[in-house]
């Protein structure tokens, strides 16, 4: 009998580095078959994770692999293995960087963040442009050398300035949008558009302080914690699946400002890791819930 | 002119380290004539926290004072200063150690924490009974060597329940009770007669998650984190001022059971500081917020 | 062909639920050949963690599987794998308790940590022995129903209490021995005997402070931080592979007995996460370092 | 008998806040003396912290007061004060940004954190000049108008470049001299020199991993948790007083490249808090370890 792996002999030329990401209906031999099939088009599994869950009954896979096989050929295998296991599967070139459009009001710290991780090349995104509708931060994206554009958006004029934002994201070719404290609600309309795709830092810990001000509230209620919660948006505002949260320590003493200042380290924190495993294709999406292979 | 540290002498006697905590209204000179007062009793300060609290414009005050002056003195002068002030002050020997009731139903990791902490002497607690609506806990008082009290609740025995309580509170003379994953509420009349002497451990991160099964609504609500509680107890439900929260970090892969167990360790941690903090005289009430002196 | 799933029917009668941990020279093919044979057993992976490391240039994995095949099936078909691939392996039953022994001198946390979880379920191990260089901790012992042992040492009787030691672990069939804050250093020979089966808690973040009085070194050096660290026994003193580190915040105000109290929390916590993967079959040696499937 | 706080009428124009810090031998009545003064000039203390540390037997104080005597007043009491007591003291304008130049070399995220958090009013000082052994780090100055300097350093030309230095903090009046990754040793001579003004961020959690390449021996020992340690520079390297610590998890899979990404977050994190205490007047000197009144 000839398993799988006699095939599997590294080729001559450098091999190509996949991360391949994957969900289905929980059952046995996943694993196999997909190990299998990459082993007979000579991957090498550098990094694998796997988690089925008994709740859903879903199996979620992130697998990075190094073969030589033509992409065409490893494709056209994963979509035999997902029609055969009702997959959806995500296949890219590790490390890639994830074509983003950033979405900004005028609080710099989480866009300052995001440019710089960018830049030193901590952060697997090609911010493609910054989109705002303020003018605050034109200087900041110029800096870096990001097109700006200016969005405004008063109550008339939302639908218009929603259809230039898909505009941009098509133009692009935008896979991401972040919200880096963006102070404007998406429509249900363009939160299912982008559904999965767009990614928002709220300032708390949710769910505790959903909507506005939740710095303010946080201090009315006296917490001795506050948070940041980064989530993909849905139209039920706050309650998109959660990413990635994070705390700091306060006390008594801190007024609201005070909040809000140590509050925008945890933003930022929490945003970029958030960002980050979504490039990564380390989220994937479980009903209303995240897997993070982290 | 004779300034008021010229008279403080250090007496031969051993002196007696004291703690004062006080709050009133704020205004200029509290600290002056507070520090004044103990220099004139031959007080030296070891150790003073104050803080003004603008929104409330009440002033809150520690001091850990070692000195040789007789306690009746020293309490006299308070009383003068208090008057003068508008002053609420309380006056312990520190590290004496605070005469405690834990209650208890089934979870015993609480307990055994707080038993083992008082034993080890890093909690200055003399828990003085141990009080269940089930017998499940018998056993570790016993191992600690500490009275336990089977007062069962049922809806039509509940009144009865609290005035054993009471009278538990009052034989023992306890000063804090301290419920310890204690699954009884306790009436608005109970709360009223021991306000400010009851610390609840809440299993979340309040106001997340309030009411019934927490972890249950977080595994749910698909949270990365996991938090606890310990706040002081009032008629209004997971209401009470908070003296501290904290977290555990937790991802997709733990079960409503595996938050249960890991949040054990949050809640003892939590609940004991709480107490530790209580017992120590440095958490003074400021509203329905705290301020905590750690 | 008949692909290897094709042959996963998950059984009628229950499945054993195991815990496959292995390592070996990495190369491809190994997790396909590996979930291939599993799938081939009627397997169902349930989790499953894999890392390559390039320094080493070996590769590790953890793998839960629930299978109906019999065992002896699963380990022929395992020790022709291991072969093949120069792998070293372990199946085992998942949640099976590991059968431990705690060797103490005189401080209780950490025995009384491991104690309390190993009886609320929250640690799977089974604690067949606490040993003892002194009598102090006898209660707690019998209090949960654990033989305890007293096995004094001085300079002249080390080599006899090391037998002793060895004669204890092999009578009572331990696989595992847990030094919880135990003052004698063992000898390099005993160390060599028990290797990888020895865990030790160090109350210092290692590689600072090694040897004696850690938290009298942190207090004189001024720390912000201090930490345990949990780590298998070496000949080499305070130099073994780490297996799980953590902190807690000081400041200037914490006495050496302060850091020691405070330093209790964490040494229980990092043991006792160090026991509970070692006993799930999550850590791996690397080296001198671990590998740690969380 | 007029008690202090009698004169302690708030004055019709808008009162001063000041900061205060001190140290002195410890001994009765020193927080008397000078909250009694404080009042006596119309004080009203704001917030307030004190430390008595029995090892070096000194005292520490940090005061916040609104007041509105003339500054020529307050200093002189506290001159006499300080006599009286002899006391080290400084007396400054609560929120004066502290004149701060900051030295790089080639690293941006730490200057990049503290120009932004300068310009974002998070961090109360002036960065009067950047200053370099490289010229990568000019733009980064440009963007946010502040002086950048090169000063490159050979072996042979240490010398000059230090007394560049010195010239440049004193033509600018810096106050505080801030090493933000900044790759050279200082001289013995030049450390001395600005002794306490000083504060360098080292990557790694001191005292473990001192010297060149921290990540690397830090990835090497396989530690489960990597840090960053702001202190006071010193001529003895490394080993300067701690002014703040932090750590991140971190686990087998990170190659020493990604320590050094993920220890971004917490060196500038970490530095961040020691410059603002240190600006705020949080931070004081104890011999070889500090105070922070946080």
């Amino acid at each position: 009998m000839t398993t799988p792996d006699d095939d599997a002999r590294p080729g001559t030329e450098d091999p190509t580095h996949w991360v391949l990401s994957l969900s289905c209906p929980d059952r046995p031999g996943i694993v196999a078959a997909v190990a299998g099939m990459l082993a007979a088009h000579g991957g090498n599994i550098e990094e694998s994770q796997q988690f089925g869950d008994p709740l859903s009954g879903l199996f979620f896979m992130r697998v990075q692999v190094a073969a030589t096989a033509p992409e065409a050929d490893l494709r056209a295998a994963l979509g035999e293995l997902g029609e055969r296991f009702g997959m959806t599967w995500e296949l890219d070139v590790a490390g890639r960087r994830m074509r983003t459009v950033v979405m900004v009001s005028t609080a710099a710290h989480c866009l300052h963040d995001l440019l710089f991780r960018q830049q030193s090349e901590a952060l697997p995104v090609d911010i493609v442009a910054v989109v705002s509708n303020h003018t605050a931060l034109a200087d900041v994206a110029a800096f870096y050398g990001i097109p700006f554009h200016h969005v405004p958006v008063t109550r008339d004029t939302k639908q218009q300035a929603e259809a230039r934002l898909l505009e941009l994201v098509e133009e692009t070719g935008a896979e991401l949008v972040v919200l880096a404290r963006y102070m404007q609600i998406l429509s249900d309309e363009l939160c299912r558009t982008l559904t999965g795709r767009v990614i928002n830092i709220h300032h708390s810990f949710l769910p505790s302080f959903k909507g506005a001000r939740p710095y303010a509230q946080a201090h009315d209620r006296g917490v001795k914690l506050i948070g940041a919660t980064a989530h993909y948006v849905t139209g039920d505002l706050d309650e998109g699946p959660i990413i990635e949260q994070d705390v700091e320590r306060v006390d008594h003493s801190k007024r609201v400002e005070d909040l809000v200042a140590l509050g925008q380290d945890v933003e930022r924190r929490a945003l970029a890791r958030a960002v980050r495993w979504h490039a990564e294709h380390r989220v994937l999406l479980d009903g209303h819930r995240t897997i993070v292979f982290r």
